[in-house]
């Protein structure tokens, strides 16, 4: 199937200097994809160079007159920069122009505009934002990331629901496991929501592991993993921050003194290795799901090869028809309470 | 002020074989302590060797016959096992004969049994399990992890003071700011209850710095971390399975190929110095606050050296009156409330 990608090509740290070239480097790679470079046409259209005869058709333009600053609140994006170029490149989607948006601008007014305008899909009470993190095994899905602090048992069912088929539609999984996040692995810990959620999951008919633990994330223990928004945002930014201490560490270590530096030149090799494994431009790319039409956020530091991974997941997940296969599973799942 | 300590010496992973040479060791190097081995004295009375000769008065045995196993229920442990290492060493701390109780048993039992046995200080509704993670500037103290998972904004309220009163004792310092959180840091976000919480704690003296965020407790941005009892726990062990895949990787890497191997050989010394940065065994010892009396659970698997590192924790808060400290500061938070 040929996918159009509708490209918020304002948002970000960088703004078109790294999603341009990122989107020239997508339409190069995978040939029968189109996209829709949306944003200040006064900025955009120099820039295309001979990118217009080389990709001909599947490359478009489209205007769009204002940009969601990052400091923006919620209700200046939603209801008074209508003209944005995160807005019209999720208008191309409900319009049917694309198949999918993807922005690197702020999470929250990407949700809010997205939920405002694409709605959500039948059964579902709210959207929720998955990404990856890396594992032992290879990476796991991670809902929801923030967009929903306080959950009900349901919420989490429907996040079980729509990280398995992410996980179907992206890995061409099966039957993704899905794991509850807890603090124990018994059935009787955790708070009162998680504890109802664990029976709603076990009913649902997904392939539902049970209680996992903080550290069975990083082991890879299942291919997704429910929370709700608080603890996902928490656990994700600290694991960041983690990260980035540990890799900051190394790098002091390896520079201490003439001997040290000696070693992390003979090292290279394992560490270049090492941090290409971590490196979280690999990993860039977080759905929105849950609404009427596929909408991706990419990191707002993102350099081109992370809004590139971006780029490629939102066309994967376009081409799988992921918010059909999200409607169609909800009907099946609770056709009693629907 | 002498101190002494009440040790579990049957409780974790290895039992008595790491108990015992770490309470010689912590005698050795502590020579104003004293310690009550609390266990089986058939098993415990042929490990003393010239020890008894060595230490004197300092080091007691004190029989228990029974022990609380890791897989034992919370109600064996509080209602059958009366006579178990854990319960007898607390006990010592009730009746006045030690300052502080250490045990590397199941935590949740050590809990119960100390909140069942202590009781509760003046104005505290729930106990906190309060620990160290590692951060760019040394080490943060985060509270709760795991003893209360349904938290009301009061309780969020009392970590805070429990532990800036921590921290004060530990650390020596004077106001130690104290951070609350959450998912971003505009005071408009995060659940209800964190919502709350930051304004009981915006009134309650403490030297509270606001919200934080995940990336925030690795940043090292204040010196204690306040979340529920989920939060904490998750993060906690997420954290723990991050450093271990990062570990993993990086041996990996290093024992790929001949040459890789070679580069970890010069590469030795940062390595050594990067590995005792993040030794767990470092920041061993977290601490149950809130209870009339000082107890310290030692991670199930510590070794010796861990073991050690707890029993130094525990001397240093029964020096520095730890419990009263909380008290005293409990009374003057809330004068109306109480």
């Amino acid at each position: 199937m040929a996918v159009t990608i509708a490209v918020d090509c304002m948002g970000g740290d960088h703004g078109p200097e790294v999603t341009v070239p990122a989107v020239f480097e997508f339409l190069k790679h995978d040939t029968d994809c189109a996209a829709v470079l949306v944003g200040r046409e006064d900025v955009l259209r120099p820039m295309l160079g001979s990118a217009e005869k080389e990709f001909g058709e599947r490359l478009r333009l489209c205007n769009a007159s204002e940009v969601v600053e990052m400091h923006d609140a919620l209700a200046i994006a939603l209801r008074v920069k209508k003209d944005s170029s995160m807005r019209v490149a999720v208008n191309l989607v409900k319009d049917g122009e694309a198949h999918a948006a993807i922005s690197a601008g702020n999470t929250g007014a990407l949700m809010a505009v997205s939920r405002f305008v694409l709605k959500t899909l039948p059964g579902i009470d709210r959207p929720a934002i998955a990404t990856t993190m890396p594992t032992a095994k290879g990476y796991v899905y991670v809902l929801d990331l923030g967009a929903n602090v306080d959950c009900q048992p349901e919420h989490l069912l429907q996040f079980g629901i729509m990280g398995a088929m992410l996980v179907s539609a992206l890995e061409h999984k099966d039957r993704p496991s899905v794991g509850l996040l807890n603090i124990g692995e018994e059935e009787i810990k955790g708070n009162e929501v998680v504890k109802r959620a664990a029976e709603l999951l076990r009913d649902s008919g997904l392939n539902f592991y049970g209680n996992v633990e903080g550290n069975d994330i990083f082991k890879g223990t299942t291919d997704v993993v429910v929370c709700d928004g608080f603890v996902g945002n928490v656990v994700l930014k600290a694991s960041e921050g983690l990260a980035q201490l540990i890799g900051n560490s190394l790098k002091e270590e390896f520079s201490r003194n003439l001997l040290t530096r000696l070693g992390a030149l003979m090292a290279l090799p394992a560490l270049k290795s090492f941090k290409k494994r971590f490196d979280h431009r690999r990993y860039n790319g977080a759905s929105l799901l849950g609404l009427n039409g596929i909408v991706v956020k990419s990191h707002g530091s993102a350099d081109a090869l992370a809004f590139f991974a971006a780029l490629e997941r939102a066309a994967e997940a376009a081409r799988q028809r992921l918010p059909e296969k999200i409607a169609s599973r909800m009907a099946n799942a609770m056709p009693a309470a629907a």
